[in-house]
């Protein structure tokens, strides 16, 4: 007998109609969402004319996305949805790293280089020694772990944002640890941020009382041999955005104090010590 | 007390965000959306990779889209989400003509034709009479009721498809009932046709096993002074995708007999009688 749509059957009649697929994990990920999609309909009653203007915000997100610019994944990012596929994909045991959001800046083929280096190109902005060690879950040193590193500059742009204005792979650089596990190079203080909000993201974020600014931080990428690969950040401790970040990136165990060195001492005038710990693969 | 992203709080820290809006009924809409989609993701445990695939997807469907192709409301249709709209906004009397998606084809601005005129203006197709009343829920006749009624062609598009092929507004017609709230006009026995198929939503339900069609079926907007407006289709009975509409938007009241006249009688070939049952304005 057929079963034609109806206000109370709704879900089952579009989920019946998947059983021709030779996708099972597409028919199970499609049938989840259509529930999720139509029980949010039936909840709000979501008014013809609000059907409409969701419809119009996701042309203009999509019609907004180029090379440059991937204003979908902002829009997954300002919901928690980033977070939350990162939450459920990276489950560790305690005592590890937390991870957060990957964001969009990353650049692989990165130079690797020479610990101690400094990755501020340009020599804008307030030079900060980095330092701490890769460790495994008991804290032992891994060596030949890789540390890659990116963080905007002193203005809050990523060098891929100002092809014209910052030398290439400004304040991004790779470290490769040696058998105690350390690495140390010298950045610059990361600064506050706004994502991206000249786009219907932006506005939607307007329309909700929300801000654009992510707190500063410094992007890591660690990677070693026989370890779960950890993507992170550190944030800047005291930053006014920490408890209210756009994309909701914030752990507490990544918020790491940013040392003030004494006027009269050499090198650089901060100093930010964070020990990355990696749980074996899994 | 601050609270961080954590899996288990992911809603509720999202959408604590919410409190400064000057818009409500947003931040309602919204927090209902972050509701399902988180429980969506943690439902399916959503993959890395199958995160990158929708924000893939989502852009391409928003780059497909252009002032004659609209594949965000394509994809609310294949997923029941246009059927479900319209049945949450449209919950009508028992007893009066139920109503179905509205689709991207109607025109506005089609002239009013006399009664009884032909809207198959290149006289391509198998003719067929239309015949029927405009009436209220006492069953009395409804006169000044504006009829508008649209379908594709012989070969299954509509006229704004074929802007190079078909006379403008080809099966197209507006028609005014009198007093006795009788309307006929003749046009084809429309077609069954598959949605626009070359893009992401094509590309989806191939992945899901499901076909494009749309069963046979005329359009209509029926508008009368102090009664609800109806937005609905009529059904060729004994259509093969009667029971696999891709846009979910049949309904058995809507499913009409089209009976064909003896091969000697005058007139066109085809026959369709429909009342359209109108409740009063709320
Ligand atoms: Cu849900
Ligand atoms: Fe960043
Ligand atoms: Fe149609």
């Amino acid at each position: 007998m057929t079963t034609y749509f109806s206000e109370a059957a709704s879900v089952e009649t579009v989920n019946a109609r998947m059983s021709d697929t030779t996708d099972p994990r597409l028919a199970e990920v499609m049938s989840s969402l259509v529930r999720h999609l139509h029980a949010f309909v039936k909840d709000v009653t979501l008014t013809e004319a609000e059907w409409e203007t969701a419809i119009a915000f996701l042309t203009r997100t999509g019609q907004m996305c180029s090379d440059t610019r991937q204003e979908f994944i902002l829009l997954s990012d300002v919901l928690g949805v980033s977070m939350l596929v990162d939450a459920v994909n990276n489950r560790k045991p305690s005592g590890s790293t937390p991870s957060t959001v990957f964001g969009p800046f990353h650049v692989d083929g990165v130079p690797e280089r020479r610990m101690g280096d400094t990755i501020s190109l340009d020599g804008v902005g307030e030079p900060c020694l980095f330092v701490g060690r890769v460790v495994d879950l008991d804290g032992r040193p891994i060596g030949d772990a890789l540390v890659d590193v990116w963080s905007d500059n002193a203005d809050g742009f990523y060098d891929v944002q100002q092809p014209d204005l910052q030398p290439q792979h400004n304040n991004r650089g790779v470290f490769r640890t040696g058998p105690d596990g350390r690495y140390w190079f010298t950045g610059i203080k990361p600064v506050s941020y706004p994502i991206p909000d000249d786009g219907p993201v932006g506005e939607m974020l307007g329309h909700l009382g929300r801000h654009p600014y992510r707190p500063a931080h410094m992007h890591f990428l660690v990677t070693a041999p026989g370890h779960e690969r950890l993507i992170t950040h550190t944030f800047v401790s005291g930053d006014g955005y920490l408890d209210s970040d756009a994309v909701f990136g914030v752990k507490a165990p990544l918020i790491v104090e940013f040392e003030e060195r004494p006027a009269d001492s050499d090198g650089p005038k901060w100093r930010a010590a964070y020990d990355f710990v990696l749980p074996p693969k899994a």
